[in-house]
């Protein structure tokens, strides 16, 4: 069900091609820019700020984040209300136990889920706690997730001006001739490079990567909730359908009517 | 139903314009603010970003935000009132079936729903369900653009700062003589001066805009539930009337009630 | 109703006058900080942001949004316990209608309005609603108003920064002698003394200035709002009183007393 | 009931003397510190703009919201549970009507209001609302004086970077020998300096000052809106105290519990 | 039941370890970078900000704040599943009271106190209102430690630019020979650097670490709300656990199911 979210190394290599771009414009090579030192003082130095925040458990989950990033939210809203109207037409000729046989094949565990409970016969507010629980739980996964890239995104460009101060605190303490002055001043401001460089091609971008994804996930599972709501209210076939279109954004909603006119005709 | 925006092409104008006349000043030509590379490692590494944070689906919705900053909402609030005064005689003379010739003829996709549902005898907390979570649909749809502008005008700035960085540490690295410096300087300092530019006159200015015309059109669907709550509760036409003014600001109310008296007359 | 609000004006004036006083203080004249390129760089760059921000009949409002903040929003909230104590016992004495006249010569139309939502005998639920809604609409005219000072007054200390980066990266490009250059600096800092000047002497504390009578203005509305619920309550003199006093800060119930018992005595 | 918050005169005679100690380290004197028309640009500039956004009645709590600083809330949450277990006895002997004695004698006047209302047998909704209100307006005197040092220190810095261009572009505009233009770079620099040192060693502190009383004392409102709401619901003793308890935190816990268990014995 | 929290002690040294590293790099020794009375200027004066800002009371917390930094909120939400499961088999098969033996031996006092009051026979909306007061009392524990570090992490960086604006002043007044010059510039920024060290390695990292441990346990407290609620719901064993699980992320839910079978097996 999850597709490769593909703008997001797409971005990340336009966004290293441009620098080098950038780069192979001035004078000098590349080699200048490519500093382990400043490297280790910026992103360790943040990584050491991210690790004082938070628990091995959270640090533990930095790469399941990192993966979020790049698999895309593939949440096909215009299907689900077609699933939802075979669903309420088989409950209304056969009862909610014929639909059991769906469920099994379902892959969304949210909506097989919240299925479950219905035929299980759970009581209508018992089945909607659980339901804005679990729609909670979820969400708070992609808020953490999120604020990590964001926290480490707000740490780095600080440990870039620390290196860099460092860096022209003791060129100053110990000044030669203009020339050096001048090379210890471009090394100096190497890491100040770095932490805005990773800050906004990578945390900032990835963490809000991961909001937006967060925010998609989130609608699509509301309009699971109604749909589910809609099953238990005993509501016709038509009205679950006024319902769930109201989800859908202008372009679902023409996709939606294309498509049923198309299976009429 | 929608009109041009004059105001933005013409602030667009007005801003290029100031920074000509701005450079015109000065003892140089334009020439020297006209740097291709300049622009791709700004605009073009701020729109890497922007292609990080987001989707292909929410990318490729760009254009369409950018029309909705040239487009004016025309959403007129006195007009509203007569509508509904009309539609709430008909309804007390003639019975809810009387007015689908009326809804046949509207322009308003939401108006028109709402009084279709109403029409259709669908219960009336399942109407106002229904028109909320379109409302809330609609809002999404301006907030999500008006976020893409701005996050892209967060982003702009840094990679000016990047730009910048990376001129000023090849300049320091390899120094020539005091002019040199101060030409490699001036060129460095062109993506700072392309960020704040773009963000400023651009970005920023068009996220707000569309953040302004969201507001405006849910206060005006907010207008128009009221209306249609109104009819559902059997209102008189006089309350109704009552409670959809309230609605109008100050030089609104003015205008209405010159309308009306000039009506009567 | 509306008097003057002095301490604008007098605000700007020994803001203005420090100014005056800073630039005495150097050996130069005031001849070199009166540049109107740099305002038109400023100001109008920033007013073009502006203008791509809102719409024609938002930027028509200015004129009227500046006119706010010189005048003061006269809410005694000592008198209206008075105004609401002499209503409620004409009411308990003679009947409801008996306020008519009294309505009559009512200057606040919030509180007229309310008061004939009363008498005509509108349900309690609608009058509640009608008037919320209209106080929401008061609450929105002061947080656009507000809301314009504040952004034009973001977007000017960036417009500051385009004009001192327009005239550094000319200086850099053209270098001439080290007067010159320090000539061509100094100018090209009066945009960057420009943003900063207008955006903390007028932008923001107008923008704050409206934020703060909004505040004030909601404060009293809802006191009224109150008073005119405790009257459809039929609550006794003395329970409306309570109610109203509560709403009071400590100044004013002193003053109040002592009001009320000179009165009694 | 009020006693002397201490720690803010300490803080800020330990911070003066700080500044005092930095500048001793270095080789010149006192003096080059102390600046009057620097010290008129910042602060006189920054309190023109608190003028601007201010009406005159607002300003004039400016010293009502100094003397806050330095009087702490004195809110013994402890006695406040033994105070309530007290009434609730007295009152389970002997009526409600036997603790008027008891409020006479109360110093705390939202306590003393509370228990008025009770005993003179308003209605307990009319009860909470009236406090709630009162608590809101309480809560409002602290907000609205924290926010006038905040807004201070927001504009302060800003006047000592005005101060500061206004001394850089005549000093540019005026070259003279290289020992000239140091020095009024560094006379310059002092409103910068001073608008730092204002903001953050007293405007900000003062603000944030009052904002933690204020949500000291708000705490406290709640719990004594609990306790009374609890002797209008008529609850037991133990339940009442059950209730209160759980408002302490785990230090107060502990020397309550002392406190009984050393009372019983 | 609390145990360590490594990550902390370890992200400093880390964050150390990398400061050093990075000026091993150049070409001073580390002794440059070790001044007392920057120390003094950065640290000391952003702590006077503190005392201003809190009273006696909230600063003696500091010590235990640092403590909850360096241990971890050890909450295991998959036990705690068992426990309740096996506490509601308990009262289904022996009645409530047979708990009370299992409540002596609990080690939690949050779920202690609320299975007390459940086993006391308190009305459940007054077990409810406790529980949540206490839930509240405990946030508030976490929101105000935390505060204090994120205001100590904004006044550093403040008085480290005060510290160098001391020094420049003092530099830039007493002009001597260039090389005096670049050693007192060298100095200056001695301040500068501790504010932003102290801040992004510490105070900013510390203030985020009880933030994070604050929204862990309350997440944990809310599970153990809902579990009391179903003990007093009379909910079947099998719906407590359906509600129980919807609060344990992915992991920890693949966990409780893999205890379980294993269980059964």
């Amino acid at each position: 069900m999850k597709k490769n979210d593909i703008l997001t190394p797409v971005g990340i290599a336009l966004g290293i091609g441009l620098i080098f771009y950038a780069i192979s414009q001035g004078g000098t090579g590349v080699g200048i820019f490519i500093d382990i030192p400043s490297f280790l003082i910026t992103i360790g130095g943040s990584f050491a700020a991210v690790l004082i925040t938070y628990d091995l458990e959270t640090v533990k989950k930095i790469p399941s984040a990192l993966k979020m990033t790049i698999v895309s939210v593939n949440v096909n809203k215009v299907d689900l209300v077609d699933q939802f109207k075979e669903l309420s037409k088989i409950i209304r000729k056969d009862g909610i136990l014929a639909i059991e046989q769906q469920i099994t094949e379902m892959e969304d565990p949210f909506l097989k889920k919240g299925l479950e409970l219905i035929v299980d016969g759970v009581d209508a507010n018992d089945v909607k706690e659980i339901l804005e629980i679990d729609l909670n739980e979820r969400e708070k996964v992609y808020d953490s997730s999120s604020k990590i890239f964001k926290l480490w995104g707000s740490y780095a460009p600080a440990f870039g001006m620390v290196g860099t101060l460092i860096g022209l605190i003791q060129m100053l303490a110990d000044m030669g001739s203009p020339d050096e002055i001048a090379a210890g001043m471009s090394t100096a401001l190497i890491t100040t490079l770095y932490g805005a460089f990773f800050t906004n091609l990578l945390f900032n971008p990835l963490g809000f990567n991961i909001e937006a994804k967060g925010e998609k996930e989130i609608e699509y599972l509301e309009m699971v909730v109604c749909g589910l709501q809609s099953i238990q209210n005993g509501d016709s076939v038509r009205a679950m359908e006024e319902k769930l279109i109201t989800h859908l954004n202008e372009k679902d909603r023409k996709a939606y009517y294309e498509n049923t006119s198309s299976e009429v005709a």
